[in-house]
Formats: C-alpha cells, structure tokens, sequence
C-alpha cells in the first residue's frame, strides 16, 4: 500500500493509549482486556478493516492488530476514535518482537492478510511465512492454536504453503479460489474488495501447528528439521 | 476419460508379456528390468503418453504405468508395440494392490498425473492421495523417495495438499498455474493438452515423506495422527 507521510499520526496515536496500547506487557493481555475470552491478532493489520469487522462480529473474543507503520495505524485508530469497539486494541510495533510483546500461550489464533510479497529469493526471511517467523507464531500460540492466512499473491501463496509444510504444520482448511468457494463469513480487507473486483485470484487457508512431544525435548526448529 | 469396451484389448495384452508384465514378482524389478537403475512409477498412467515420453527422454531411469481398465492400457501397450522403449514396463492392475507388487523401498519415484477427483466426500477412500494410497506409496518407496501430482482439478488438489499436510509431508516444489510458471522439461499427458488449451489451470506439487525415526518405531499411521 502506498505510505503518506502523516506528521500528526504519532501525536495521535500518543494522544489515545487506551486503543494504540503504548507499552505492551507480556503475559497481562487479559488484564489489558479486563475478561478471559480467546486473543486472536493480527500481523501487518494495515489500515484495519479487517480487525475491526472481526471485533465488531465477535464481541467474546480480544482481538489485537499489529502494524508497524505509525502512517497506516492511524487510520485503524481513526475508526475507534468514530466508533469504539471495547475488543479492538491496537500496537504499532514490528512482528518480528511478538515474543517480547506476548507470553508463551497467551494467543489463541494469529491472522495474516495480504501480506507484503518479499518477491526476491534475497528477501524471503522478511516474509511473514518464513520459518523464523512461524516459531514466533508457534511460541506466542496456545495449544491447538490456528494460522489463518490469505492473499491474492500467487508467489508467496506458493512459497507459504511449501514453508508450513516444511515445519509439519496440518492445514485444516485451503481454498485456491476463496471468492468462489463456499467459504461463509469471510470479511474483506481494504486490498482484497480492490483486488478481487479486479480479477485477482484470492488463496486462503488455515493451519495448526504439529503437536510437539514433551519428552522428545524437540524445539521447533529440531522439529522442523525432522520432517 | 471415456471408456470404451475393447474386445481384443485382453487378447493383445497377453500377447506381449514383454510389455505388459502379467504375474509382477515383489522384490524382483531390477531383475525384470536387467538394470539397477532407479525405478519411477505412475499409478494410473491413461494412455500412457506421459509415462512413455519421460521413458524416452530417461533412458536410465525405469519405468513402469500402472492402470486398472484394459481399455485404456492397451493405448499404452500399442505405443510399445510400434516402437519398443526398454525402459518402460506396464502394469494392467490395481493400485490399491501396490504393496503386492513391490517390495518395501522398491521404489524412488511415484506420479499421479489427473488422477479421478472422486469429488463426493463419501468418494474420499477412492481418491489417490487419501491417507492409505499415501501409506503405500510410503512403504514402497525407498528413503528420500518423492510422490510427484498434477492435476487441473481445483478440489482434487486443494484436498490433496491437506492430506499431504496432514501426513507430514514436505513439499518441495508447489506451483499453482504450471503453464505460467518457469518450470521446465514438463511432460503433458493428452488430458493435460485438452484441457489446458481450454484456459485450465494447472497445479503440481512435489512432495517428500517425513522422515521416521527408527528409535520411535513409530508406523506411517501414528506419524500420521502425531502432526
């Protein structure tokens, strides 16, 4: 997505703590939220429909929109600001510390939505799916977790689907063609409802991560390794 | 495909044992073939156009087409009748039979090139990348052996990715519109020409099994259940 330069967003964002949670505290998500209801977040939540429709359709679950771009939150921000949504927080801070800012177990589901291709073979650790990025995933996911993960780029739906793979993760669900599946429910992002209305195949597909065997001591990346 | 009912079909394929192997001998392959080279198989092989052409471009590769109806094999069997091809044995049987046929890590190579889609969930057991089918080709397959699928079938590959996922499969090569991708050397089958020419895409996938670790002395079916 294109970025503006917005010299107000960080004033903004400082200006509204109680949506844009300023300094995040391991371990004290559901005190954040004030109830003990599932936490499911998302990763690279752009300019925030997609998370805020999910909140708004799901109040008993916390939902929690990560985005590292001051520039883009703050239009997320702008929406509960218009309207609040008690479910909805905010963090603009970068995914690759998601283990800083969560305890082991304290996620119930991670969503990714279009996110950026890293299309150069130089660049895959940047990409969202690599496996650095799933043992983050995997760390901060209670058992039985889920990754929940579309796009309409062919590239890195390919290179996604391969990277579970490769870390063991069962997918439980895949559709090659989400708008003419008989997929129910599903909430467009801003990119999606351009893209799709454009022609552009839309890939979804959800995986759990492999059950891992106290006694075998494994970490993931023994793990992933094995398979 | 269409079957027709060819009376001469039986009559030609015994005929030419040479071609056509009538009482497969477990264990016995580099015998029949007078090689050691690495054995490749295609289970359900049509026509046998795709299993015939890698066998000409391969000659130190084996390779043997597996396919249930005598009506269809005999287009294969003409192809070897009007010029031989060394490599290349066919097989008029069943492959849910597979383990008969082969001994344990015979094996190193198996396609499925537009396999039935069976697209009826209570059709699964049929469907050739269903856990059992997978069993099999596991169990004759030797270490590092890899299961190589085509299709134009949306469902069909959808299904079997979570099957292969589910398996513990790796993949290591996915390609979601073959036709528009930079692979090269692809072989088609005469199903894949018809339609593909119609705007079909098509899917292929390579895909590993998971390493067993001998300690665990686990089975295929509780790796299986274990990821």
């Amino acid at each position: 997505m294109r970025l503006r330069h917005k010299p107000h967003a960080l004033d903004l964002i400082a200006a509204h703590p109680q949506f844009v949670v300023a300094d995040p505290q391991k371990g004290k998500w559901k005190e954040e939220f004030g109830n003990n209801n599932p936490i499911h977040i998302e990763v690279g939540t752009g300019r925030g429909r997609f998370i805020y429709e999910m909140a708004k359709a799901n109040p008993h679950i916390n939902y929690i929109g990560i985005e590292k771009f001051s520039s883009v939150v703050v239009d997320a921000l702008q929406k509960l600001i218009d309207e609040e949504v008690p479910n909805l927080k905010l963090l603009n801070k970068d995914a690759k510390d998601l283990t800083v800012f969560f305890e082991d177990g304290e996620i119930n589901r991670v969503y990714l939505n279009f996110s950026d291709p890293w299309p150069k073979a130089r660049h895959e650790k940047r990409r969202l799916t690599y496996k650095s990025f799933l043992q983050n995933y995997e760390q901060v996911l209670a058992e039985g977790g889920e990754l929940h993960f579309k796009t309409d780029n062919q590239g890195l739906f390919e290179y996604s689907l391969m990277s579970f793979s490769q870390y063991g993760m069962p997918l439980k669900f895949l559709s090659l063609d989400l708008h003419n599946s008989d997929f129910e429910g599903n909430i467009m992002t801003e990119y999606e409802e351009k893209f799709s209305s454009r022609g552009s195949r839309i890939y979804r597909v959800e995986a759990k991560f492999p059950l891992r065997t106290a006694e075998a001591g494994q970490t993931a990346e023994q793990a992933a390794v094995l398979v």
